[in-house]
């Protein structure tokens, strides 16, 4: 029997028990999307670095056109015209303003720009400003955006668009991210062929390999395949060695139930200690997690849904660890379409499916519904189809239909 | 004046103007991940091949178990072992049983399998069966998962890890994908100097190219960067030209409104045609589309938040189009923490953030409340503090406080 641990313990040993990967690496802002942000910036300037119009139209003081109207305009003199990427060598002083395009910086003297729109151009070096501006009006200001020395992005930040836009405002160029972790990848079990193989009676194909592969990628890895190893400890721990060498973490799948075959835990026990063997959720039982060399070494059950559903918990957390990421999966309440069932005192996992977004069901809150895929712990088509999964906790017997529930997207 | 045409009138501009990209290649399972499908995936067989036990026990018929109890175990005997990856070479008759490890083949003649947990083993050939089990009972059965000949996979669905697994365990090693399109970027303004210059007063760094960069390396593409081109019609032209020999889609940002110094409209005329000029959106509106050597080009605004606001919205759904993509962003119900106004008659763009991730407030209905972050069309940190976007359409004058609201994430 295996000695089972809760999910929140098994975060309590990832934490606990790994330590982040210290080597970084210098990107240029091209190459820099997706990986994970070593250091934390701070903006050495203020952004923007002046004062800058919105909208094209005539920089002024909006004290000058305070009572303005359509019948009444306010009549200034038009003493220059600010060109973009130029600053203006004079200020605007009173009754008179420049002209500015979108973009072009503020000139002295000036607090607001007026869109040419509520101007008229009287042909005379004059306009006329039809409506009141107040100060500050289409403006950006020096340090509206950002202020020198100010924290604007953290340490373990997967980066998206919008933060890479963020570095090159902030003139960095070359940004230092964290190394890609390399997993190795090993599937254990006589009954495995390889995926472009047609399985003799009595084998199946490996569908782990290239999905747990697939999951590492997604979580920012290099992947390495160590192919199927036959259930025979020398083989595994010749594998296992090979691994342990040249990645940083490793997963085993297959081979971790309790049965005649269990030879994960001999060869990791052989390269170090198991910290658990067995953790109290559906599907996923026979999870184990052991440390040899250092490196965290996985043992995940061969049923592909299993298989699916440790990697995503816990081999993912792991890799954000491993990486100092600060990322987390998306949660999004939603209603039940059926009611889901569970007894046995463990967590239960269960993909689920939004239904079909033409005709988005949404309850009187608003709120999308999910349709729960039932299926054995070895049906693989299920994950295709979900949107994403629940989790229903030991100390619930399910959910009934209609009731509200989180879920984890894909 | 630009004549505006609605958000939606855009999608249909794109979803009419333009073909999805012909080209496919093939790529094995390892590379797969995160590619879009170009076709649908046909079962060739029944998954799995063939019946299998989904748990360490012993394989008989259900009949023989019903009445049994701790008290008055079912006898039966053990007649032989299934191994793992071996098909049972004789069948379990009445009163017998096989014992069988998890994945094993079912032998003929078995309909279920108790597990080892609800047997005792007399050590004579003999088990006790200590509970009844229920035909089916702990057996995938053969095309369980799927059946030959149905569709698994859509074309156009962008590959995950469960997808990648489903190809594995349908003997799918190769998969044929669309190839990558290519997106060119190119910047214009006079006062842009690139990001990792000091500007100059009057200057200010060239954030869109790769922020626009990373938008289209998110949705599949291969991005090549034109730099940034002054504001002179021949050398956009020569810009353009030479993108349009080399992507598949130009991305040109600056230089969109109307403006003296713009020369994007001109440009892209002489290479080809202007589908339309302006939208009627906040931030954005002077965007533009045209078709050039029968590419699209996107002629995107200066301001960095209206850039990317239009990229996300139009250049990621002309990239979904031209790949062929099924995928679509994800939007989630939310609460608003405070009031948001729109009032010029055009669709309104505004990040948003989840309030703390630790004190995550639900109301009652349990859904997360996000605060709008308001902020001017050029600032770029607020994106980068931000999950997601709301939009408040055209006929509203904007949302209250506690307001439910769809958030489309990032």
């Amino acid at each position: 029997m295996l000695h089972v641990i809760t999910p929140e313990e098994v975060y309590q040993v990832i934490q606990s028990s790994f330590q982040m990967i210290p080597d970084t690496e210098t990107v240029a802002l091209e190459y820099a999307y997706h990986r994970t942000l070593a250091k934390p910036v701070r903006s050495e300037s203020d952004e923007p670095p002046f004062s800058r119009s919105t909208v094209d139209g005539y920089a002024l003081r909006a004290s000058d056109t305070f009572g303005s109207s359509v019948s009444l305009p306010a009549v200034l003199e038009v003493t220059g015209q600010i060109s973009m990427g130029i600053p203006a060598d004079t200020a605007v002083s009173e009754d008179s303003c420049m002209r500015i395009p979108t973009g072009g910086a503020l000139p002295g003297g000036a607090d607001c720009v007026v869109m040419q729109e509520y101007t008229e151009d009287f042909k005379d070096g004059t306009i006329g400003v039809t409506k009141p501006a107040a100060p500050g009006e289409n403006i950006i200001f020096k340090g509206d955006d950002i202020r020198c020395g100010q924290v604007v992005l953290p340490a373990g930040k997967k980066l998206l668009a919008q933060d890479i836009g963020l570095l090159a405002s902030l003139g960095i160029a070359h940004v230092s991210v964290r190394r890609r972790p390399v997993a190795g990848i090993i599937s254990t079990g006589d009954e495995l062929v390889p995926e472009d193989t047609i399985p003799s009676p009595g084998q199946i194909r490996d569908i782990n390999s290239k999905m747990l592969g697939a999951i590492c990628t997604s979580e920012g890895c290099q992947v390495k395949y160590y192919g199927i190893v036959k259930d025979q400890l020398d083989l595994l721990q010749d594998a296992l060695s090979s691994a342990l060498n040249e990645c940083d973490i490793i997963l085993i799948s297959g081979g971790s139930s309790v049965g005649e075959k269990d030879n994960t835990v001999k060869a990791i026990s052989s390269f170090g200690e198991i910290l658990f063997h067995g953790i109290a959720m559906r599907p996923g039982k026979p999870t184990l997690l052991g440390c040899a060399s250092g490196k965290p070494v996985f043992g995940l059950p061969g049923h592909p849904q299993a298989a699916f559903f440790t990697a995503k918990l816990y081999v993912c957390a792991m890799l954000r660890q491993l990486q100092g990421s600060i990322s987390e999966p998306v949660h999004v309440p939603a209603v039940l379409s059926h009611a889901v069932s569970a007894n046995d005192g463990r967590e239960l996992y269960m993909p689920v499916r939004f239904s079909e977004k033409e005709d988005r069901s949404q309850d009187a809150s608003g709120l999308s519904t999910v349709i729960p895929l039932h299926g054995k712990s070895g049906l693989i088509k299920n994950l295709s189809l979900a949107d994403g999964y629940i989790c229903i906790p030991r100390n619930r017997e399910g959910y009934a239909a209609g009731e509200m529930i989180d879920v984890v997207l894909f």
